[in-house]
């Protein structure tokens, strides 16, 4: 795999030394990730809504209702900027100053294409193995009346940024900071409950594999 | 408190029925998220970071180094949109289409003010409150030099949506879905875990009560 480029929009200028270029961490940060928010421009201002993602190779996917405004806008070429977010944990250091919080991040800037009718399936199945692996095959398949309602857009990952300060430390050896204060990281992971079986279920259906699939690769990635 | 104003911004588009107008579920939103994405318009494209909050009476709080061009734009008054998202639950229902995601989610466009010298250490203290509640008492004073470093921003929650689809259920009674099929929710939440004293912390140092109380903050909530 090629490495991340290194461009106006995706040199990080604040702590760059947490920067990572390889795309496979890229990858990972998206992989792990539920959803992501996405980011336009609107009358010059700037709107950002959380929405779902896949990935199909070296694309990020959304998608969204042909009828929403936000998606027509992204489909008819309005740039977007994707941020996701893994909130690994709280860096207490011994002052105010130098705690933070333990994170990975991608930001992706753009310019999304509409998946064409002939490909939208393709792209809904992709979509939903991210969201829900597996869960395509418990049910029924998508009628082509859901598939013409839903605009399925494709982001390349050519110009994305990562950042992942995992590495850095609470502390230096020579911060001259009081070390009877204590320091250290709370962590912090996303976990996934017992499903829940809604009431209108035949009595006596066990959740599906899929399901507790879905929950085995949260519990050990600890990102949604 | 007043309710929140439908405006062009903030009047939802899509699911409108999960808008929620109460000025305390915003409040609700924001008080259980350690950060938000931020964005912003730059030479006409959008981008958006993850920023750690804070909450000041009607006015979220984030702060960012003086020497960051992203927070300079914000503080010469560019537009902010800020986005704080809950994921609760992963929704099965009986087909791909209706399947969605539980979220709670915060969107707050605004136009930020710099916070002056003078008021700058309390606002810091109020983020502190809010992203490590209780750990100012344990850690020595911010200097001034750290405080001058530091810029402090004040975004007011006047125009902001809140939504929250937890209400919503995966079924409907005559939807003329296949009831053998299993539909339900996989629940997701944020939990801390054992916190990790530093290397350099003197042998002995206990864990502090407000790194437990962070800890207990993050694991009622499910959120951070």
């Amino acid at each position: 795999m090629t490495d991340l480029p290194l461009t106006t929009l995706t040199r990080v200028r604040r702590g760059a030394h947490h920067q990572v270029t390889d795309r496979a961490a890229l990858y990972d940060v998206i992989d792990g990730a539920l959803y992501a928010t996405l980011a336009i421009v609107r009358d010059d201002r700037p709107i950002a809504l959380p929405v779902g993602i896949g990935r199909d190779g070296d694309d990020l996917l959304v998608h969204g209702s042909t009828g929403s405004d936000f998606f027509r806008r992204i489909a008819a070429g309005a740039p977007v900027c994707v941020t996701v977010t893994h909130l690994m944990g709280l860096k207490y250091a011994r002052s105010l100053f130098d705690s933070s919080m333990r994170y990975r991040c991608a930001v992706v800037h753009g310019v999304a294409s509409v998946v064409r009718p002939e490909e939208k399936e393709a792209a809904l199945l992709a979509l939903s193995e991210h969201l829900m692996p597996g869960r395509s095959a418990d049910v029924r398949p998508m009628t082509s009346r859901e598939i013409a309602a839903t605009m399925v857009l494709r982001i390349p990952l050519a110009e994305a940024s990562v950042k992942d300060n995992a590495g850095s430390l609470v502390e230096v050896d020579d911060d001259g900071e009081d070390r009877r204060v204590w320091a250290g990281m709370l962590p912090l992971r996303v976990v996934a409950g017992e499903p829940v079986t809604s009431a209108q279920t035949v009595a006596g259906v066990a959740v599906p594999e899929s399901v507790r699939r879905a929950a085995r690769r949260i519990q050990e990635s600890g990102t949604a």
